[in-house]
């Protein structure tokens, strides 16, 4: 039902500053990898104490750290103690959520600068803990006890696709390779070095199509992202960009009750977000897109209207080089969830810290020229299960 | 930092309906029992999906049910599928916070109607398991590993607050006595059913000086409430309970950190809840509690500004026999955590339960006569780790 009732928006939301933990095998614990990106993301700041209202915190910490109430745990690592504070989990959307959020209390009057933050220690699980914590997303009743992982649910996506278009295994690991070129310019990466086709389609089978390297890696971080006012940001004398839409959606969780290829909750929630931000897909220049697994890039490409149904696997193709109705937008420029790093709850904000250092002219040897807009993707379980996406722009564009 | 930008409210956020699940111990799993609460809330109401824009679920669900993405599972539970839904968490605080995003949303023009739900399965993890669980909401690094259990750090504050109070353990015994005898008018209690404070007092020691009979039980139980506009509730043609405030705080989860018998993330977040909805502590008629242990009634009394400091254990009292300073509220009608039952996400919604049909002048024999105004307090943690204030009134209050 549409809201017919007057009201007068706030001005639009504003990221002010970023920071990030490592990413990858690391020896620290979640709250520590949270204060390193803290520190980042404060280090021209003042003390957080000073600066942040509340906290919202991406993080499946109750699997992988048994520890729930992160809000609070993560505000107290701040600085901070009476703030409102609060863990939001959406599987690998955690991240996105907890943007949102922020950007919805700024947008809204009730804060001036809210601290959004994800945080994932996968590898305090091991392997099949942390399978075992990813199946969470997979219905209970219907999925789990079925002994369904990730990759293999993914996989019957990635059949039906190929046996849909004229994809191929290649075309799929070109993407592997690309994205992990991009992540080879990108010194945050979990693994910031080339690939060549071969390697990709050599690689050990995981759930068949997809290879090792196909997949999105487990790994540790965290990210931070300050959302504020435009004033705020003014004060502080920060680069400045601006949360121009966000929208989110869902689809059922269970796969066996949808479209495989049609990633409904993602073309929703791009629209949406395009709508509140009065552009086209045809306007974003890069996106950072939930490429859990290379197929995931392709389908993406397609539901949020960048590529035409069943070519969206050529973005790894030059510009000029895809099909007629293809955009002209580079898909993760930070080497993606695939090379730049997955760390569940963290992802989300991962995706804005690039689209942040992309708008800001911060984003060195892997800058994409010209950029001026980005959409931000981000899902969880088995592709739209959790949806949300952020349309972010420089300051000066409008 | 104050917002100094204009900004206009949309009308006050309605609870238009509510429903509830059987209390205690159950055969459903999570997901039908919400179904229960779905069905009561909905009973006189076109389908959900013709209603609800978007769901926000409390649960911990990742411990109890080895289950994430909530919130998509339950909109698709109601016959939704494309709405942005997530679950939210803050310990037993889950519920309180799924109605404040609820009431957000409605209150900014985000949406005309929210489904806040809250669900939780204690049983399937048994006695055991339901204590790792909860433990979860201790500090992992400073408290959980010494083995620490929720009565165990509930008894450092009952201690202390016996140290420096007047009062007793027959006292605290007195606040349970008086919940079961509110429980025993509530046909939704978990215990409905009258005890004398002898049996309080000989029951097993728990953590010394709090007995059995001092503790909310483990047990299961959702609770569905809906949010809508004001002129959505009217079309429904639903009873009207309006949310005038809503107040959110925090404190340090290790209680090492704090003042043991200062609850002041209680006393903030009732603070900012009065003051949107412009009544003081002794306006409030009825109020909704979190008794997870009966010194915390006598805390929370103190901390949201019904009693004076140390008086707060003669809540069980008349109020013509309570301490100069105290106001006429009564606590917890529905019997509170101790006796209508503690199910960690649902709890806050209960609450919320018990105002409206307190305020619709739908609570049967446990009807407070002239009742118009209702604190609920809702806290995840030990005490107010995470606390959630609302105010509801009548639809004629002002």
């Amino acid at each position: 039902m549409a809201v017919d009732t007057a009201y007068v928006r706030m001005p639009e939301p504003i990221i002010a500053s970023v920071g990030a933990s490592p990413l990858g095998r690391t020896d620290l614990p979640g709250r520590d990898l949270f204060s390193v990106a803290l520190a980042e993301a404060f280090d021209e700041l003042p003390d957080p104490a000073d600066v942040v209202e509340a906290v919202y915190v991406g993080s499946q910490s109750e699997s992988y750290e048994h520890q729930i109430m992160y809000g609070t745990l993560l505000a107290e690592w701040a600085g901070l103690r009476h703030v409102p504070a609060e863990r939001v989990e959406g599987c690998a959307a955690a991240g996105a959520l907890a943007l949102r959020h922020a950007v919805k209390d700024v947008r809204n009057g009730e804060h001036e600068a809210v601290l959004a933050c994800g945080v994932e220690k996968m590898t305090s699980a091991g392997t099949s803990g942390a399978t075992d914590a990813l199946s969470a997303a997979f219905d209970r009743a219907i999925e789990q006890r079925s002994g369904v992982t990730a990759p293999s649910q993914y996989a019957l996506l990635a059949q039906r696709y190929l046996h849909e278009t004229d994809a191929t295994e290649r075309d799929l690991a070109e993407i592997a390779v690309k994205n992990h070129a991009n992540a080879a310019r990108n010194p945050r990466a979990q693994f910031p070095k080339e690939v060549d086709v071969e390697t990709v389609l050599e690689s050990n089978p995981v759930a068949s199509p997809l290879k090792l390297y196909d997949c999105a890696p487990v790994g540790d971080g965290a990210a931070a992202v300050l959302v504020t006012t435009a004033e705020l940001a003014a004060d502080l004398d920060c680069p400045q960009v601006r949360v121009a839409g966000s929208g989110a959606s869902a689809n059922n969780i269970a796969v066996a009750e949808r479209d495989m290829t049609d990633i409904a909750g993602a073309r929703i929630a791009a629209e949406t977000a395009y709508e509140e931000a009065g552009i086209d897909a045809a306007d974003v220049d890069i996106a950072e897109v939930h490429d859990a697994f290379t197929v995931c890039e392709a389908l993406l490409a397609e539901a949020v209207g960048f590529a035409p149904t069943g070519t969206g696997y050529q973005s790894y193709l030059d510009p000029a080089d895809r099909a007629d109705g293809w955009t002209d937008v580079q898909l993760s420029p930070s080497g993606g969830l695939k090379a730049r790093g997955h760390p569940i709850g963290a992802t989300g904000l991962l995706q804005a810290l690039e689209a942040y250092e992309q708008l800001t002219g911060a984003a060195g040897d892997r800058a994409v020229e010209g950029a001026e807009t980005a959409l931000l993707l981000n899902e969880g379980g088995v592709a739209d299960a959790v949806t949300v996406g952020h349309v972010l722009t420089t300051a000066e564009a409008q």
